[in-house]
């Protein structure tokens, strides 16, 4: 899709703004009852749904639950299964480490080890974070030559590590065993590109042990996901669009980095996040707010906090049109039911106000309503092309 | 999908109709109001959604507005973002060329140059036709060693030149700056099987200006999308199908024999074109009927003229369905709203009728009503499956 968007593409001075309740679907405390989005009082959002058009994103396809990565980049218009952010990358996005070209990231976990250096326990007792982050900032006084070491804390026993450097290939198998009684295994290259960051790794390793050497329960470490920055195209050139994120948590800004958005501002409220976008209302052409409290409610199976986180999000909509976007999407990254208690396949309800978006019968945004929406049911990673087309943003098709 | 339908084509005596109704679906002059179909008074069409089962046809992909090319191919099978109709191609097929395997296809620009041989006017003066379509004619003056040139006058400042013979690859750069006040370019081949095309083009080039020394406006030309005949596997052997089409512009007679459909007839009105079908029932199986109207009203921006088109359209129903086809299809290959005055991506009202095809709640044949159709939201390359389908000319897929 990105080939019809780079030819296609057509510059005006319209604006879009993606407003992204993170896990925003959800399921009924009983079947044929309400969704928390069905229960709360929205009374904005219920506006747009009169003006726009509605309809339910399928975030990679029918029944596949996403995480956060590929639940954003379909809705950045990424093809999730195409592009991969592999896990050491996301790690050390969703800390706010800002990955370079010549990085190589990895999760780590501390583990413990016996006297013969076998594993007993691979998560070090889930050591807790004010223990663990130190140790890991303590690691930062490993030296490799050739190779920038960077050693971030993320919480219990996890940390990154990024290396950087150059030819540090990406694919190195994980020394976890993910067995204990046993060594942890050593950092094998797959291929000679990535032999480099295999001997890095094993250096790492060795230095670290001896860091750890007095730790009672953190003496070792296992390494997993080994991941170069991923390559994405970035939105100036896929789309035309000069991009702004406005989020709150390090990983939402960070996947909005990595598609080439620029982060704005130090927001901590949905207020503030408003704030944001007002301030820089000229600046661009596209503005990507992120709200996560839908999700994390979700996550902790709160139906009537996530009801409430709802409605929380709905005030923020007036503001928004005050700004009077020429396209405005309201949605999520997957559904997060706080029956489920997880992110779930769920289409998420969503929709697009645009004045000519050929609106439907939708009174109300729900799940239900959002099944006779004219947006019908559709992939995630079309959103965007939708998003161009009503801002007048994409040319015709062939002649 | 032809790799399917190759394999699991079962003939029989049925027929199929398929009626365009160029650019159908359309946009309400207000949110919330009726479109140019649900304003008109269709009651045929109607009669038909009751009878049939109806969805929403999403011409090439969720936001993208097709030419007609690609919003044909579309309606035909053919997946439209992999088939592409070079510039060229499509230009000669508008205007009832009939390109042939060894041809090479090129729109033309006659052009305004100075005494240094440096555009000034890239559409000299936007030349009318009456006074280009005699220059087009005159250089057929041209002669090319081993080519054979053909000169087409289209409109205004365009015309067609058509290369035919051995060897000739279709990759030739364009020879028009887009600026003005510097030389035409030089025809280019990109690839050395286009070496002999870009020589004729470079020749044809040299004797035109010889040719045009005289004229005050059209004294030089300019070269764009050179392409070759596209190489679209034909309706017989991808459906099994014996098909004709009935139009009344060149554009669509062109498309339909692109994907080796037999042009019938010289119709000029609706009930002529329903004539030449009926005059031909018995010799084939598919029909396509072509039908302008609703298209160029819709880019006239002319909301009550689509509206008289619509119910025009409709009037050919009772005689269509008088013949008793097995499978009847109403579509457009886009909408065309009024609002818009131009193609767009909405999704387009179709309708389907055969015995088997398990109807649904749709009463009225219009946008709004066609969101709960059972045909769904649906790419319209899958149209012609659902063809064959109801048309009982597939078999099963594996045992």
């Amino acid at each position: 899709m990105h080939d019809l968007t780079r030819e296609l593409q057509q510059p005006n001075d319209t604006k879009i703004v993606m407003l992204v309740a993170d896990g925003l679907g959800g399921l009924p405390p009983q079947p044929g009852g309400l969704t928390e989005l069905e229960t709360a009082r929205t009374p904005h959002l219920d506006e747009l749904a009169r003006l726009g058009v509605c309809g339910g994103s399928i975030p990679v396809k029918p029944g596949v639950s996403p995480g956060s990565g590929p639940g954003h980049l379909a809705l950045f218009g990424y093809d999730p299964l195409r592009y991969v952010i592999g896990r050491g990358a996301l790690e050390a996005t969703g800390i706010g480490f800002e990955l370079q070209e010549n990085d190589v990231a990895v999760r780590c976990n501390f583990c413990t080890l016996d006297a013969d250096g076998k594993i007993t326990d691979r998560r070090a007792g889930r050591i807790p974070t004010e223990q663990s982050g130190p140790l890991a900032v303590k690691l930062r006084e490993i030296s490799i030559p050739g190779v920038e070491v960077f050693v971030e804390p993320v919480k219990e026993h996890r940390f990154v590590v990024i290396f950087r450097g150059d030819a540090l290939g990406g694919d190195v198998e994980d020394t976890d065993p993910q067995v204990t009684g046993v060594l942890p295994l050593e950092p094998v290259a797959a291929n000679p590109a990535s032999q480099r960051t295999a001997e890095a790794a094993a250096e790492f390793v060795k230095q670290a042990c001896e860091l750890l050497a007095d730790q009672p329960q953190a003496n070792g470490l296992t390494m997993r996901g080994f991941a170069p920055k991923p390559a994405l195209p970035g939105y100036r050139e896929v789309y035309g669009l000069r991009a702004a994120a406005v989020a709150v948590y390090p990983m939402y800004k960070g996947l909005a980095r990595l598609v080439g958005m620029d982060v704005l501002g130090d927001a901590k409220t949905l207020d503030q996040q408003v704030q944001v976008i007002r301030d820089h209302w000229q600046q661009y052409d596209f503005f990507f707010l992120h709200f996560k409290y839908t999700d994390s409610t979700g996550e902790d199976g709160d139906f009537d906090a996530k009801v409430k986180q709802t409605e929380q999000f709905d005030t923020a909509i007036p503001q928004i049109m005050a700004l009077k976007p020429d396209v405005t999407i309201v949605t999520g990254d997957h559904s997060t039911p706080a029956m489920w208690r997880a992110h779930s396949w769920h289409p998420v309800p969503t929709l697009l106000v645009a004045d000519n978006c050929r609106t439907d019968p939708c009174q109300r945004f729900g799940e239900s309503e959002c099944l006779s929406g004219g947006l019908g049911q559709f992939e995630a990673k079309f959103l965007m092309v939708l998003a161009l087309a009503n801002a007048g943003r994409l040319g015709k098709y062939g002649a």
